[in-house]
């Protein structure tokens, strides 16, 4: 059950919701986002829900049946949308394209690939500066002083950065050079790290594990949200099957699902849900049909000397190709 | 390598080439199916194809490094269709749909059915009369008297059948009443029954296994292909894993895949893929952009009451809807 | 629910069970096998099952509330055993070995591993004449004059025979020289192949499907059983997952609740539940303590040049030390 | 390649060895343990081996073509041991059970388990305080209160602890009280916290990830042992596949095989591996007959209060008929 708390609650209300609740024997967690004020709670037995409804001070009651609360549709139906500000919003259906490479190599890299967004119209890039790397003998990014490097340059022209946070302690010193903090697949269920971007102004695009169920990945939303950042974008980029021909398994069924489960943005990542470059762009077309509100997708100046995921990464004019047919299936669905 | 047999080969020339690959140790399969005559080798060692290429009736040579021969496009690049005769043809990228119950049950179920089609401008209709169930005390379909009444009212209206074979005993007595047969996914690696349909003229359906791999389904169709039938289409039809919010995994990167490693027709089964009613739409619309040739969608006059799938099963009024989105798709696509 | 009929039921005892069966809507299936006559049925609503347990004729009632009903341990707790006659018998925690090539190649392979089975007190020997291959263009076995030629020499020691049947055409000629059939993993689900099975009298080998899960393969058997043959062997042999390291993963939770779900024998395929000749050795002797009644093991005179499979094939000496190793954990068992 | 370095070397012997990597061009790692001192060296080019191995203060000079190094067993061909002090070591094949509850609940619960596991011989407890969860609304275990008074009460009875250890943060407070930090299956890859207990002089159970390979687990193992830490128990929990007859797939496979591929000590989670009370200890036999060092194993004084992980938890009967027969297989194997 969500309890949806207008702004002009007084301590007399909350007082009284409180103790309502106590009587009714109905566990409740208070949630205070960038938005709104809720009470999530979990009734153990039925009970009639308007004696909550009808209190002073609560705009709305709803039953969530889900396990997931805040960020289920059962509980809002609208779509989420995000602003991250300058006329830059992702919201649905509009899919928002994010591009950039996997690694920040250099400014050289950088400063290309943001022109080349430019010219596309696109305002939103992706670069890593911290990489999760299978082996410690690989190389794992730039690190803070790259980040800089990619904020410098991205802030002047106007374009937003989606890069990913590895750990807490790194969250604060990389919140002001960064417009979207990314959760990769192996963090997807690193608790404490959600906790802690949950308590953070900044927008969150959060991954599905490597084998996460949707209901874990929205679990996983769920810890954000509760605690307090509302502005999370879910991730689909992949399962682990037994097929060996590419990568991951990008599961088309769960960008459907996704967004009917949850009010939430929903983002496809192409690139490592499958793997190949030349399957990169149908697999971002399927993703827009099937109801996505962006995509992810990793370029690169030089595809084949990217220090990081060459083998999935499209160069300029296959992004340019694959923008030009988004934006004729765009036309199609606003028939 | 695949040698391609001109139809003007004269039995000097045969003996020539078998002597000659017998010579250059070359283990070597004559096939000839219904459109043309080759031989498949698997050279152990190098050579100068030229030997070969040059000899008299021989039309060319391809090197084939896939496991799979006759069925892989690094022979035959061009793609192949099906055509079913009065104007019904299955070819690259016109996206044939295909739609019926799951299960055939009576006259008027097929009547209502192939009316709505006929309705659509839709010439194929689906319907199982053998049906393979886990339990055996589940209902197993009308069988060939159910395949007859199948028959005798689609043939009046001009309406093309793909229906299931399960097993080599069948196939003869199915053959007349079909115009595709169907080779299910728990019969994907039936090897029997796959060289016995390869021996036929009939086009067949094949599916993937429940968790085959695209390499074994490509090998599987080379049975059929290497028995002598080239009429063969490729279906996917999700995958089993770990993930519980769905019936299958549709395998949306396996359609790009098939289609860039096979000449073969590659056709979507989103109803399988998903198992969700209301996601079917969503999966056919993403198979056709990531490159599918058709799909074969279950529909019923009222899926609530069908005998089988009715939970994955579209009523008339939704498939209309999907069919109008595929047909904008289609435009879009064209420009 | 199954009613177990004695065989002092006479015809009036028939006429007035199916009546009441039929007043009470209970729909059955009347299954008559080598040893017993039964009764199915799924009721759809609760109903006294005294009013059936009281019925002359009548031995014994139970509700069975797994899908699969006689291969069920809720309605017989004890266990079954297989009589193979000559005092061959494959029994709870006997742990019957049984061993052979994965393909009969000559006279001389076949009387080798028969002799060496018998040095070792061993009187199972499998082996494969028709071979289920991916490529239409790989070796597919000797077929029924192999089979001839296997049964001969087998006969004259003592030994019995274990060998994969693939279709209903070939079930009749191959049984005389049989001593239990073996259903691949790929016809797991073969329900036509299932159900000629059924109708014979010789016992069956069941291998679950490549990714079949546990209710699957109990369904399966449960095929064969209703149509007759209560002779079966459930064999776990690996399962597919998305782990490189080896071939399948052996599914050794599946041993521990086969075991606790079916009154039938367990069987491990430890060759291909991990495809590696080193480990098969560890994987046969976990099997064996997580309740497996026996093991189907590849062996070859030389596995460096069996025809398939030898990566995963022990030589004699590796099987004797094995064989050693078990009978002692047979000795700590009995304590 | 591993370059072992003797404890005599000098800063002369350093010069001269990184002098001698440059000149090759080797990149390299230096990587100082607890234990030893080594370069860790990934040539891009052969060479001679001997031009290092002569070097003065080298000690031995290993080629590792694995892509992890130092956990491999290409390098260290003997078993390494853990030794917790007071005569609790952790070596090969002598399989050391360590038990306690999924949660630590109470100073009532965890005397109740001590003094069990004291009266079975058993000296290391496990018991978790802080527990990853996928809901946020779920509890999450006592905090470093809990695992002080966990310790209080252990240390007394002279009962070792192994816990969870969720974030980098709490490496540091955690370690005065903790003498196994385990790494849950859901942090396998978190490769931070891998980096500070790699820095910590703290034994780390690491748990393979929910579908990790067998190859990720030994790389994150690997980031532990290249930062310092050598003691490592790796720890086969069961990996997520499409299996619905229980919780996870215990990999039996994967004890096998990482005996073979690494000289760490490998330890079974099979309460996790199955899920199910009944079948643990089928599966920790399993695991032992496989070739497991040792087994962590879910015990509770009352399993159906437990606050976690109930279903799949032994009550102290039952543990102490799994440890009676884990005793006869280890006389059995010392045969």
């Amino acid at each position: 059950m969500i309890i949806h708390i207008s702004d002009q609650m007084d301590q007399q209300g909350y007082d009284l919701l409180e103790k309502t609740l106590t009587r009714l024997s109905i566990g409740f967690t208070s949630v205070t986002t960038q938005r709104q004020q809720y009470y999530v709670c979990i009734p153990k037995e039925p009970f009639d829900i308007r004696v909550i409804g009808n209190l002073s001070g609560v705009l709305d009651v709803h039953r969530v049946s889900d396990p997931f609360k805040l960020v289920s549709s059962q509980w809002k139906t609208g779509r989420s949308a995000i602003d991250l500000g300058n006329d830059v919003l992702i919201s649905d259906r509009d899919f928002s394209l994010m591009a950039g490479p996997c690694s920040i190599e250099s400014e050289k890299q950088i400063t290309a690939v943001a022109d080349f967004l430019l010219s596309q119209g696109i305002r939103i890039m992706r670069g890593g500066v911290f990489k999760p790397r299978s082996s410690p003998y690989a190389f794992r990014g730039l690190g803070l002083e790259g980040l800089k490097l990619f904020h410098g340059i991205c802030r002047t022209k106007g374009i937003k950065i989606v890069t990913e946070v590895m750990q807490v302690a790194e969250t604060e010193q990389m919140a002001p050079y960064v417009d979207i903090f990314q959760v990769g697949a192996r963090n997807s269920q690193n608790f404490n790290l959600l906790d802690a971007l949950g308590s953070m102004d900044v927008p969150v695009l959060l991954k599905r594990g490597i084998s996460g169920t949707i209901e874990e990945l929205l679990q996983s939303a769920e810890y954000i949200f509760s605690k307090g950042n509302e502005k999370i974008l879910l991730c689909e980029r992949g399962i682990r099957t037994f097929e060996p021909a590419y990568r991951n398994t990008f599961d088309i069924n769960a960008i459907s699902i996704l967004k009917e489960k949850s009010h939430l943005p929903v983002i496809a990542d192409p690139s490592h849900g499958i793997g190949l470059r030349k399957h990169v762009g149908n697999i971002t077309m399927a993703a827009f049909v099937a109801g996505a509100d962006g995509a992810i997708v990793e370029i690169h100046p030089e595809p084949e000397r990217a220090f990081s995921d060459g083998q999935q990464t499209l160069d300029f004019n296959e992004f340019s190709c694959l923008h030009k047919k988004i934006r004729h299936l765009k036309e199609a669905f606003r028939k």
